[in-house]
């Protein structure tokens, strides 16, 4: 075995974001098995990507123009905002094909252990999207950890004073999921965020 | 969103082993967002690998050389041999550190709805080793599935008519594991496998 190498190879995929040391093996392998027009195709493939896609001058999400198709659409309701942490959120919101609205990215969250403060994150550009006039509400879709809720709140804060109206996505039990195995956060949280039927 | 040239970027890591849709996705993110040097580091960390990395002619592991280390090593008891299905599989023994002999690559199992017959394997040059004459054992480490499992009752055919004797890994429940999890057929295997204490 070559050890060194072959290490560098696994350290190239386990830098990769959900990949630990035994799935980077596996794929290592599989790289190193591929023909060579294989793995020249897969490499392009993915140099392509990378010169070809940008992100939206508005919102912050993926396009391949400047200005992205949701941001460009007459279709899509101006009224609202969706705020999300990164751009793959706007992927995961628009599968679920319950939101028609526009979207703006942040870029991150607050954290201020990572040395990450407001003026770090996309919000000059979202305020001055609302001080443009057409919007009347921010859906707040920022994921619900520390980071997530801190910027949660200090965004309602700022936008509220403009008079816009601020709303976040509930947090809950999952579909299919129940109660004995829900944690007790979720579980506290759905309890307060309670609906009237 | 930039649906179209996305998609070959996600497919482009969904076609990795182990990868899915929504860590494929991830993946895809965490690479357009890398800076254009850290992209050239990572992508030229995979082709020096492929470039560098063999497989040993003599047993078909990984090595950066003709001949692995293990093949060479004067320390590696040449008396028995591991049978194994894919290089990868010689990482994983070797971590274990309870294994001091030599190992053959097979490059797959058995498989006939898949095409895959004996001549489709290292098995000729496995036989070869053989009839050199110094070895005495071959411990045959394929896997426990029905692939594996036809391989390995074809080699210990083969190579016992020559004298030689054949070994095949233990299965049985794992270490920590519990009676109670166990499958069916692990918990069976088990049972027949039993030690005398």
């Amino acid at each position: 075995m070559s050890e060194n190498q072959f290490q560098k190879l696994v350290s190239s995929f386990s830098a990769l974001p959900g990949i630990g040391k035994k799935s980077a093996t596996r794929i290592g392998f599989h790289v190193l098995r591929m023909d060579e027009s294989s793995f020249q195709t897969w490499l392009n493939g993915i140099k392509e990507a990378r010169e070809r896609l940008h992100f939206c001058e508005i919102c912050g999400g993926l396009t391949e123009e400047t200005i992205c198709n949701i941001c460009e659409s007459p279709k899509r309701d101006e009224s609202i905002v969706c705020v999300v942490e990164q751009p793959e959120d706007i992927f995961f919101i628009e599968n679920t094909k319950e939101y028609f609205g526009k979207y703006h990215v942040l870029n991150g969250a607050i954290s201020p252990l990572d040395g990450i403060g407001p003026d770090q994150l996309r919000i000059k550009s979202l305020m001055h999207r609302i001080e443009e006039g057409s919007i009347g509400e921010v859906l707040v879709a920022t994921n619900p950890t520390l980071e997530g809720d801190a910027t949660a709140s200090y965004l309602s804060h700022l936008i509220k004073e403009k008079g816009i109206r601020v709303t976040r996505i509930a947090h809950g039990i999952t579909i299919g999921g129940t109660i004995e195995y829900s944690d007790q956060y979720t579980l506290g949280k759905a309890i307060k965020s309670r609906l009237t039927l």
